[in-house]
């Protein structure tokens, strides 16, 4: 293997045709997602229950390594809605939050997260992202969307209430109730409606009554949410009102220190870590292909999992927490026009600008119109409709994914996914424990075989001819021992099995000892096993196992070859029917 | 579904016919049994580290209720090898050996593995078992072995050393080698080469000197154990020996207890116990099917869920271990001519006599004879020559035993399982993440399609026909998406894409998202997705989906139908080679 620098650092590619018009369309890209990601890496530290410059310093590095080793030209990675709201599951029994131990631990889940991704990448094992099935991250998003928007609702009625699963959180807010703020009610109803409003309502209106181009009024209405930012602070300082507000924001940009390698710290947050890895990168993959395609760009799976890795690495190490490629401010970078990863990069200096002279004016900002600004971005993730849809084209996925929605719910994020993997795993296991199996006769006057169950077919009373319409592996080699040990029960005059290998693909370790065993069983049994129509592959590899030696019966190229053998009579039948039926077509 | 009586209770079907010639044949096996199973269940008790009687006791009621549940008319249940190291590895973190809570996790895991294999059996969640690959539990089983037999050591030498791995047991040891007790060593020395000998010589000696018939003779050597046992308490006797014995035995049955309900403890042993279930399961149904086959009788799999079950609530009721099908007994059972589950019943009453009236005299038996027993026996489970047959049939089967082998010996037994089980499942989920797909053409003047890197075949430049030779569903759809989206973004002249389908036997939920956004992905690129050959079943399915309304091209019943339309000069062309072909023969 060659090693191909441009393989892992694509930049060496993009950059070499950078121009100048390129630069100007990213600068503009760059302006609007920085815009966007204020107000963002803010709420989603609040989310993760962390202090917010935590959220500035995640949406820094992690971009900068990104754009070195992303291979999508799009994608905007930083902080997100669900990565964080895992953050703060994984964190929260391990520290009170709002201590050294609480930031610690998010800090370090970043760290070994990106160092997960990295080690995939490397051993190119982004395939272990498969094992979260569709239905499961789709419920799994669905029921976080609900759990986070819930957990905002204190917030917004500037009470204290707090809870990981659903149930808690709704008995925890109910006990409080009476303590509701209306200062923060106004503020956190005003901003959500005015965001709702502002999604469908403000392009139009600034296209009608400004006059301006459907691109220059998609980014202004983006500004909305610093919009809503700006004016709360200036109510809050206008009318002095006393709510839960953001507080003050250390100044300056962080030091890179590497986290502390902490063994036990480590190994209660590692599964954690890998639920953040994979669902981060099933995220991140998904929205980088989504807007590859439109420009019939090319991501590279496995580069994305070093790309990703490097930055919650990099997220780590400059004290922020996991990243993510995120779909709503992807599309925004997409929409403005982003070129390259350039993009990315400028967006970091925005931010890194932010850190250093806009926190001091966010001191006032109340907690409410932060909290507003994640229920309006993640009601969008909430998809209940996939339920009836999903249910529709298949009930194993549709007991996955509700499984997943109400175990999330009931029982937090870690379970609630871990859950839905394991049941569509058993469900998966289950489907291949079951391979399609036909018992087949002779189409009389032909060499075909079909099953009988379908066609009108002859078949010798001593010979049973079986077809299996899958690989032979270890989920299903019990199966077919399980069929035939019952097949000879019940048919005490069998004499011959024939195996019709035609659709066997691969026939696993498990599956050699199983016919192995099912041979020496049938002969017990006084049963011949043969097989017929075995493919080249397969055959070589059987070659070298005992098996061939073992068999009690012949491997026959064809199932006509394998019925003239062994029912010389059946055949010879079919043949003095087909000439009789030529004989009448002649007449 | 109907309530079958004779599904659940096979007693009614078998006790419906039982004969004088059956209950003969069965109680002379019974006698046989429980003579090779006085000292196994002695041994194995001392090898789970609970006292002697609890062996006897898991050799009582288990058999009674195998005898009513269970569909094999020979498999013969008690404590054996392997689960009996699981549970003194499951145990042993939890409570110190010879203290009642030891005694009382071990009945708790016999009740919770019993209430377990009852739910599967219930549920017919048999295929769970599949999990355990067969190059897993082969190496499980030559590790435990090792495991084991090391483990026996200690006693043979009459000094005190323990570990749960290879590795500290040797340590431990090898500290502990001056104290060596030369009578420990000289008893079980003598044992283990007695009774090496008298499994392969016994047999032919007793019938060339004594004349005796084959099957009488088979029987006899079968007492070699107890012969053992009966010598070597006359040994200790006789010459006053000072070494480590069994000690007093509580005289009488044990008084049937429901085990407590302690959910911190259910919860700590709830792994081992599924992993005991699981593996005790394969176990008894592979000896169950290898028995029934050479009788040609029929094991229902799910009802020896039940019966298992049934047998270790069994055990745990009467104070006793958990207790699996096990093949040296059943082998015994089979041969000494067992006909029904009765001689299983019989055997326990043999037990249950043993216990009340041959206790007081096992006072002086030394643990190094049990031991010697136990290294003799399990040392026919190790098999390393899987280990180069495994290697030279497929190396991914071959990674997953050498793994299980080494991490059982390393880490201990529930890791070596679970890690075998994780890594036989991965690699399975990698091969089923890359299904073989091909790109084809068309065979010139035909309307066959091949693989255009095997076939000389000939292709549209701006149409792609490609070929899924496997199901589509969640391991493997983000593959196909991978693939689809690399081929448009090297080929920028490509116009329309063709799934042939005819070896697509189901699509699930994850895949059929996957098609609707490889379809809105490709139409964004300009590209059209058109199907064809799709099979009548999977049809039925998408078109209860929105997939079919949403698709950018078209379903075409065959793959050269959809060349007609979409590359009307190519097929014209072939068939006007065709013409010139059919010209040049007639010509």
């Amino acid at each position: 293997m060659r090693l191909n620098p441009r393989r892992y650092l694509p930049i060496l590619d993009w950059g070499s045709r950078y121009t100048a018009e390129t630069l100007g369309n990213d600068l503009l890209a760059a302006v609007i997602v920085t815009i966007m990601l204020i107000p963002q890496s803010l709420a989603y530290a609040l989310l993760a229950g962390l202090p917010p410059e935590v959220g500035l310093y995640a949406s820094i590095a992690p971009l900068v390594l990104y754009a070195l080793f992303g291979t999508s030209r799009t994608l905007a990675v930083g902080p997100v809605a669900v990565a964080s709201l895992m953050t703060a599951a994984a964190v929260a029994p391990l520290a009170a939050q709002g201590t050294p131990e609480y930031l610690g631990a998010a800090v370090a889940l970043a760290m070994l997260s990106g160092l997960m991704l990295l080690a995939m990448g490397v051993l190119r094992l982004g395939f272990l992202a498969n094992f979260i099935s569709h239905p499961v991250i789709s419920g799994f998003i669905t029921a976080s969307g609900i759990l986070i928007a819930a957990g905002q609702l204190p917030q917004i009625l500037g009470v204290s209430a707090r809870g990981e699963t659903l149930p808690h959180l709704l008995s925890s807010l109910w006990a409080k109730l009476s303590d509701t703020k209306p200062s923060a009610l106004v503020i956190g109803g005003a901003v959500i409606a005015f965001l709702f409003w502002s999604r469908t309502r403000l392009k139009p209106l600034l296209i009608a009554r400004f006059n301006l181009s459907a691109r220059l009024a998609g980014a202004l209405s983006r500004a909305a949410p610093i919009l809503a930012v700006a004016l709360t602070i200036l109510a809050v300082k206008l009318f002095a009102l006393t709510l839960p507000v953001v507080g003050d924001i250390p100044r300056g940009l962080p030091v890179p220190t590497l986290p502390p390698f902490d063994p036990v710290l480590w190994s209660q947050i590692a599964v954690p870590a890998l639920l953040i890895a994979l669902v981060g990168y099933v995220e991140t993959i998904s929205v980088a292909q989504t807007l590859a395609a439109k420009r019939r760009q090319r991501i590279d799976p496995d580069q994305e999992l070093i790309a990703l890795g490097a930055a919650n690495v990099g997220a780590a190490v400059s004290g922020g927490f996991p990243v993510t490629g995120g779909f709503a401010r992807s599309v925004v970078n997409f929409d403005a026009g982003a070129e390259t990863p350039a993009a990315g990069a400028f967006t970091a200096v925005g931010m890194a600008a932010a850190t250093l002279f806009l926190t001091p004016l966010l001191a006032d900002l109340p907690k409410a119109t932060l909290s507003a600004t994640i229920i309006v971005a993640v009601l969008s993730l909430v998809d209940l409709g996939a339920l009836p849809r999903t249910l529709r084209y298949s009930r194993a996925d549709f007991a996955a994914m509700l499984a997943t929605i109400l175990v999330t719910l009931v029982l937090g994020v870690e379970t609630g996914i871990s859950a839905g993997v394991a049941l569509s795993l058993g469900l998966h296991l289950w489907r291949s424990s079951r391979p399609h199996v036909a018992v087949v006769g002779q189409v009389p006057g032909t060499e075909h075989f079909r099953n009988i169950d379908r066609h009108n077919v002859v078949t010798a009373t001593d010979v049973l001819s079986i077809r299996i319409d899958e690989s032979l592996y270890f989920p299903n080699a019990r199966f077919l021992e399980d069929r035939l040990l019952a097949e000879i029960a019940d048919n005490p005059g069998l004499r011959h099995i024939v195996l019709i290998c035609n659709a066997v693909n691969v026939i696993d370790s498990s599956a050699l000892e199983t016919l192995e065993a099912l041979n020496a069983r049938l002969r017990d049994g006084g049963v011949t096993l043969h097989l017929s129509e075995v493919k080249g592959p397969v055959m070589d590899r059987l070659s070298r196992s005992h098996f061939l030696h073992e068999l009690s019966g012949r491997v026959f190229l064809t199932q006509y070859d394998a019925m003239v053998a062994l029912a010389p009579a059946l055949t010879a039948e079919t043949r003095a029917a087909a000439r009789v039926e030529t004989a009448k077509a002649a007449r």
